[in-house]
């Protein structure tokens, strides 16, 4: 058994235990902003944790009406250039707090007096002396290098972000987040059985829009750490627009597919795709019920759920599939060849 | 012959009237700007555009310090929120003009009081009458599927953007793009006859930083939509903390590789990929004398090159590429499968 498996295992309790904890942090920032409202809000991170910032993007625009921007860190680490963020809010997002480039944003920006908050599994981390405020993900240390149990844990905390941020977030939908994610870790046996199709797959493309486009990223992300797939991902909108010129009969895709606002769009593309004979696998719940027939297959959700409450269930299923399909294949998803733990980049 | 590579050869020219006809488009909107700075420039674009839009996202933050940010569109098309961008400057970039949600997101913009500025290639489209200012891409008619003049354009048009928002751009530098470009078409039987070699690949990736990780994301598109190939973009960083888990010996990694502030991301890189036995083509000019001893292939552009000014020529190398690979493949460049040229998005 993998750590990321049991990583995965443990997210119901992790997100409970974020939860309870991010609530009191939530409510005094939300003091904060409310005297000193950002006019941007600026999102800093890599890898994993950079896939939980592109989610931020899309809920706390649509949350806030706050326009977002996700940093290029390169803009200030190598070409020095100062960029103007003294009415923003910059938030750095990273699992152990030591990302260098994502510091180094953070705290130019402190300097020109921007108001700054640090998204971090590290409670002792310099990521939380740099920053001016701290939600603290709770998902006790991850050990696996394919991070699982932090990308929900920093996605939970930015939902509690567009809440203190006076977004119409309920509390009380949030506070049913871990028993969903615990239906969905039920899937285990079905998806381990599942995988073994997709044991000799090379490569795949990965869909998504709106919430769940950067639940897109993280599923290629997870694939191309730990089982090798070359896997791309695209919005369903950009994928209509060109990429999909790759598909031909049977090539895998695997789309995100809730109820809701973003089902037009994707369920157009798996229309498309069905015409193409595309091997389509769905991620939905019982709220979609046009997904089973526009898909090859689809892994279920017992539940009907609200669309903006999909990105994190809809996630599990998906960590679940790469570590069964990495073990399938004899791979350690743990310690993926030539990857650390710890970013430090230049 | 395709029309995209007749396209392809047109850019030294293109580029020159985009140029000549832009200046005074741009010193007028110069005068605006001094007057109403704006304190956050939105980018709106699809596809090939959207790539431009990327290079611009570089650009203008690193030579205006004025923060930005790429739309989302589906923020406003499905979810309808209303992000706020009163103090901002909109530029929505299309081909056609005619991108529906492109010009929603713009026409919403202008109508909440943002200042608005259209790049597109087509003097009467829907976007010239919704945007306020208008910089035109001067290509003449695009007619293959798979845009390359108007990205080159576009990408003009974002330097002349920059200076007039008073980043540090120097007009006689990019008087010299055109003649660069055409001493890079010079390299078109080179690279017809080294693109031979790639006709059984079946995915890659390709890497890029800063100014030319647009340029990463370009090639990829071209390579998915004309030839067929699974094509990966990651910045050399991104790739480093995740992805590169994929490169086996022979994995084919396609790098654009300046000298400059970037060279030691890109060069540690390629050192890499080196150890791990991948095959790397570089795209570099005379400016770099590592890439050579780190790449296994190099496509050199004769001159030396200042970094801020090889976006332009490095993808054409790359387009020459695509459209050699594609013919080499059998495959029409002009029509890829499943694809129009105007994108209409829900």
């Amino acid at each position: 058994m993998s750590r990321m498996f049991e990583e995965i295992r443990e997210q119901s309790v992790t997100l409970e235990r974020t939860l309870s904890g991010g609530r009191p942090r939530a409510e005094a920032f939300r003091k904060i902003v409310t005297r000193r409202r950002p006019k941007l809000i600026v999102l800093v991170a890599r890898g994993t944790s950079d896939n939980a910032a592109l989610f931020g993007r899309y809920l706390l625009e649509i949350t806030t009406g706050i326009p977002v921007s996700l940093a290029a860190p390169s803009i200030s680490t190598l070409y020095r250039a100062r960029v103007d963020y003294r009415e923003a809010l910059v938030v750095a997002i990273s699992q152990s707090g030591e990302s260098t480039d994502t510091n180094f944003l953070l705290e130019r920006a402190r300097e020109q007096g921007a108001l700054t908050l640090g998204i971090t599994n590290e409670r002792s981390s310099s990521l939380t002396k740099l920053a001016e405020h701290v939600f603290l993900v709770r998902a006790g240390k991850e050990r696996s290098v394919a991070a699982t149990k932090t990308y929900t844990g920093q996605v939970l905390l930015l939902y509690l972000l567009a809440y203190a941020l006076g977004g119409a977030i309920r509390l009380t939908d949030l506070e049913r987040i871990p028993a969903i994610v615990d239906s969905a870790l039920r899937l285990e046996n079905e998806i381990l059985e599942f995988s073994g199709r997709y044991g000799f797959m090379h490569h795949a493309v990965v869909v998504g829009r709106g919430l769940n486009y950067a639940n897109a990223f993280e599923f290629a992300l997870k694939l191309m750490e730990t089982c090798y797939v070359v896997a791309e991902r695209f919005s369903s909108a950009d994928f209509l627009h060109g990429p999909i010129a790759l598909v031909e009969p049977h090539f895998p895709v695997f789309a995100f597919a809730p109820a809701g606002v973003t089902w037009g769009s994707i369920g157009d593309t798996l229309e498309k795709l069905k015409g193409l004979r595309a091997e389509v696998v769905a991620i939905t719940d019982r709220a979609n019920r046009e997904a089973a027939r526009r898909a090859t297959r689809i892994i279920q959700l017992p539940q009907a759920l609200k669309e903006v409450l999909t990105p994190i269930p809809y996630i599990v299923p998906a960590q679940l599939f790469t570590a069964c399909l990495a073990e399938q294949k004899g791979l350690d998803p743990d310690r993926p060849r030539t990857l650390r733990k710890v970013t430090l980049t230049l």
